[in-house]
């Protein structure tokens, strides 16, 4: 693993670093945020899924996350959004290739090759991770903004005791059902929609739930609400009677604006389930 | 004075607003939060003011000040570093010309025409701020980093009785006696180095010093270290019986992983001047 930079930050260290991922046969890069405490051991962990265009940098800088978590003693990982680089496909848009990854993996040309970003945060990225520092893989948790909220939520109902509670900020709630999620779905997965409802958040909470809290938070003033249509999301939870909140919050956008006001609320309701 | 963006934040509003500016002769942006008790009348205000090859943005998103802000009731203003445009005197480097304005009034040709940042902070901007917002003139204090620490200091010496305190992270303390600060201000104010002393925060500390609380965080790991020349302004403030901290933080570095480490404490201290 390849330190790209290391920054002292709210008494712990801010690290960037660079590592061979089996999954998507590329380099990857993410941001992880150990709090003074992992200098003593294993701390919890909090994974931060990132939305469209975002590599691991995004929330690092802007959502003021690090605060928190060090006042929680609990680490926090931000991983980047897609493979990347000269060999990697890519498509024009913004939200199709590079920087557009939708937490899924590919099985049609040309993104099967690389395009594994399911396995790369199920399996390979937690496989080096907690290998190499000082983290408790027994007490993990999950969130994520937009397309990472779309990522938080299905990989939490996919892996049921792996992580303690799952949150997210304007999540891509379903992507069956919206622009934002069947152009991508369509392109990474192939046309028959029954691959694809595993990878719906709201269709997975109607069929299986999540097993611990789940805390949703939705700008009233969100520029893409057609896009992540939070009522089908707010419908399965109530539905199923999940535990846990889903807040429309007035006024607010899609912005990191958005997501750093509510971030101390995420952080302390993961810390409380990863301290229990 | 036109709106750029407007985003719901903490709270209150996090804007981005650009006006044209007498000292500079050219449009300038700049960015303020208006915490949610502005909407019931004047509330306190924060200057901070960035550092070399900064906007009005990296501050904005990177600093983490919103949410002590908004716990405060205070609001910040970020100001750009210098005037830009086709039409300004630039520098191929970054420490020279565009985003490096150094908080003077330039004397030399070619920066003369738009390098004014002294009077567009220490008059165009207020006049311009308090006439449009709800900002409470008489409840002022400032901050900054690197060269926005200098610009802090030797502003607020420079005026006593209108900011109740004033810091910095990592300020450029002693520019006469270092590479940052004797290229600047030799370009912009010319080789008579008479010019220079009053925009030397650690020369003002020791013949002036300020009427209120001083605090100054600096990093142990700094990597400008030699350009910063802490040991000036902290002897400065001792020889002088400044009230106030001159703080060395163990491990910090330069990065705004640094800022917005101790942006809690240093919003809180002008917290208590603002609202005494």
């Amino acid at each position: 693993m390849k330190v790209i930079s290391e920054n002292r930050c709210f008494g712990g260290v801010q690290g960037v670093y660079t590592h061979a991922s089996r999954a998507t046969g590329t380099d990857m890069t993410f941001g992880l945020f150990l709090p003074t405490e992992a200098a003593e051991g294993p701390v919890p962990v909090l994974w931060y899924l990132s939305g469209l265009t975002c590599t691991h940098e995004n929330a690092m800088v802007k959502a003021g996350a690090q605060a928190w978590a060090a006042a929680q003693g609990i680490a926090l990982v931000f991983p980047d959004t897609s493979p990347r680089g000269g060999e990697v496909a890519d498509d024009g848009a913004y939200d199709l290739g590079q920087g557009a990854g939708f937490y899924v993996n590919a099985t049609q040309a040309p993104w099967a090759a690389h395009y594994r970003m399911w396995d790369y945060l199920a399996d390979d990225l937690p496989d080096q991770l907690f290998a190499t520092f000082a983290l408790d893989r027994d007490r993990q948790a999950i969130c994520g903004h937009s397309m990472g909220g779309h990522g938080a939520l299905t990989l939490a109902m996919a892996h049921p005791g792996r992580y303690r509670s799952v949150s997210a900020f304007a999540p891509i709630c379903n992507p069956t059902g919206a622009e934002w999620g069947r152009k991508q779905l369509r392109a990474y997965l192939g046309p028959d929609e029954a691959a694809w409802a595993r990878h719906d958040a709201s269709l997975v909470m109607a069929e299986a739930g999540f097993d611990g809290p789940v805390l949703i938070d939705q700008g009233s003033k969100d520029q893409f609400l057609d896009n992540l249509r939070p009522e089908t999301l707010a419908g399965a939870m109530a539905a199923r009677r999940q535990p846990g909140a889903f807040r429309i919050q007035a006024g607010y956008d899609h912005s990191y604006f958005f997501v750093a006001s509510f971030m101390e609320d995420h952080v302390t309701f993961h810390a409380e389930a990863l301290w229990a």
